[in-house]
């Protein structure tokens, strides 16, 4: 039988930031964080999960499917010295490492997320980064309990996804039967989206780069709008230095044109440094719905709510000026990379937008907010 | 009657470089440079033309067109410590300007083609040009001497072309019997690539944004290739820095995807810095072949040729080891920003690659160079 997730009891955080002065009521899971280290095995031996996030999400059958990020490294070397920076290797067709001395003062660890490496004049010649993700498919019947699967579903496999693959995002299209997967491939030639496709879940297709560098957080809506499929995505110009939302259109999910910018930073806010959409849109009768990521000049993450033109989803019909979730609890403040919650999807379910995050760069939550709250405060403007 | 270009008399420079040392025989044109800012009018009052280069070209009947950058700038303000910088406001629906002062130590005017506006913690705040260019069509019978129209073809006119549009590219698509330009914009919310087409040179229909941030130096093929268009491009990574040549693959002209990584940079060679795709390639029984630019790190620009495989031009047959050109003359090696060859189209008529190049982002030039010297050089390579 099938149980409903939005039936599961969830708690309020004690945080005072949780209270009646927010404009919706999102409430935490009290089982979070849902998915933690803890809970998934290494793809190998001698290797050691880091951490797990940012999960694709999905509902198939009676089940919720999650897609997680997951980040291993190389069991440490035996010289405290050495540390060992993962990557895939074309040629050599496997994962191995680079061993960088921590001491040398030319090797910059200041960045948990990545090393850099400068010559003696300054310039910078290296950047890898400290863990290599790979995208491993977790099940649940109640949506808060999951089996994380033991081998990955997809695994860094060629030179666009060197440094790992991240961030997943999953939209079915009815019109082939496919979940379409697209996640952020990491390498030195750049950062772009590459996609994926299953039906089984078993055997996965990959269709190449849809994106050029450097391009990621794209979410391709679940259906064709006027004869097109459309999706957002998150250039960075390299020479302007911007991190914002723009909308594209395709005749097929490979090949992606006509892009417009579509949602900009907010100076001096809380979405002020950055912002890319986050969850696959949702359909509702006030039009898409997207949660987006957005972060300050601190990089602190919050989530954020957008909601389009349902015949034109280049339209922007409104936009929450409050952030809908923000860092609060011990679990997204401290961690890989504390301050952030990342979400790559949610499921609307029974009025309720079920959202699975990833909390500081470290592991997944859960939090659930009634769907007419949020329609309710963006719309009012 | 219809005048061979190719019939020309060139003289080779007496440049010591010119001699038979180098392994091609590149004849640069006795009328050189063929095009400078004498003959361009200003596109309106109040304005001065600062240079013509980067010209897109194709035969059209008995005629030579080359669509020229043209770069402008408003006449100086009467207080000497103004700079005007100019830009397209989508607000106002014109181009507008700035003001900038140039003894104010947070205003950066040390590289000729931009301004850098910090705030008082060190941080970039502002990046503008000192020049906006828009595309002027020049006509010629001999292929050397041009009449210049004296109104623009297309002028910056929306947001993604707020600081100018840049280094068209002209393919002919006989499916349709369209002209298709596509060009760079360039705008503070980053460098994209968009595409235009005209079938009478008069009327030229805007199809919008092509590539995402930042993207520029597309070179779309003349005709399918196993049912599907193809266009090299030249992505530029924020995060890793690099700027490469890639190849992506089209149902339409206006969707692209499949994209892959076609041609790195050597280090430490005159094609060391960046390269990217110049001309719109052309076929020949050998394979397509592709004139591109390469920079050093010292921003030197040659130009430099590769073949590519003819029914698969993902794949990359030679590359010349040798530049066919490289800042000689003193029109190439002093001007707005010198020791700049960079060319945006060639024709191949009667076994000859006539080569319509910017000299030192200044001027046009005009070199021909026999196709078999090149054929044979690269491919022995």
């Amino acid at each position: 039988m099938k149980s409903s997730p939005s039936a599961i009891s969830l708690q309020p955080e004690k945080s005072p930031a949780n209270v009646s002065t927010k404009p919706w009521n999102v409430v935490r899971s009290d089982k979070n964080p849902i998915i933690t280290v803890k809970n998934v095995k290494p793809s190998r031996p001698g290797w050691k999960v880091e951490y797990v996030m940012n999960a694709g999400c999905h509902r198939v059958g009676a089940e919720v499917f999650l897609l997680l990020r997951v980040a291993e490294t190389p069991l440490p070397d035996k010289d405290p010295n050495i540390f060992l920076a993962p990557y895939f290797s074309e040629k050599h067709g496997e994962v191995l490492f680079r061993r960088l001395e921590k001491n040398d003062p030319l090797n910059d660890f200041r960045d948990s997320r990545f090393v850099l490496r400068y010559d003696d004049k300054g310039k910078e010649v290296l950047r890898v980064l400290t863990s290599i993700s790979h995208l491993r498919l977790a099940r649940s019947r109640d949506g808060i309990n999951f089996t994380v699967e033991e081998k990955p579903a997809l695994y860094p496999s060629n030179k666009y996804e060197e440094f790992g693959i991240e961030d997943p995002r999953i939209t079915y299209i009815a019109d082939d039967g496919f979940y379409y997967i697209n996640y952020s491939a990491c390498a030195s030639l750049g950062v772009t989206t590459n996609l994926a496709r299953t039906k089984d879940w078993k055997t996965y297709e990959r269709l190449g780069c849809i994106f050029t560098p450097d391009n990621k957080d794209v979410c391709i809506f679940p259906r064709k709008i006027n004869g097109k499929y459309y999706a957002m995505c998150r250039p960075a110009s390299a020479e302007y230095r911007r991190r914002e939302i723009w909308i594209s259109e395709s005749p097929d999910l490979i090949s992606w044109g006509n892009h417009k910018l579509l949602m900009e930073v907010n100076t001096n806010d809380w979405d002020g440094g950055r912002i890319g959409c986050s969850a696959v849109p949702f359909e509702t009768d006030k039009g898409w719905v997207e949660i987006y990521h957005a972060a300050d000049t601190t990089h602190r993450y919050c989530l954020g709510v957008a909601i389009l033109d349902r015949d034109n989803p280049t339209k922007v019909i409104a936009k929450g000026k409050a952030p809908l979730m923000e860092p609060e609890t011990d679990y997204e403040k401290y961690g890989f990379f504390g301050n952030v919650i990342f979400n790559c999807g949610v499921l609307c379910e029974d009025g309720i937008i079920k959202i699975y995050y990833g909390a500081a760069d470290t592991c997944m939550g859960y939090a659930e907010v009634p769907l007419q709250e949020v329609l309710d405060f963006v719309l009012k403007g």
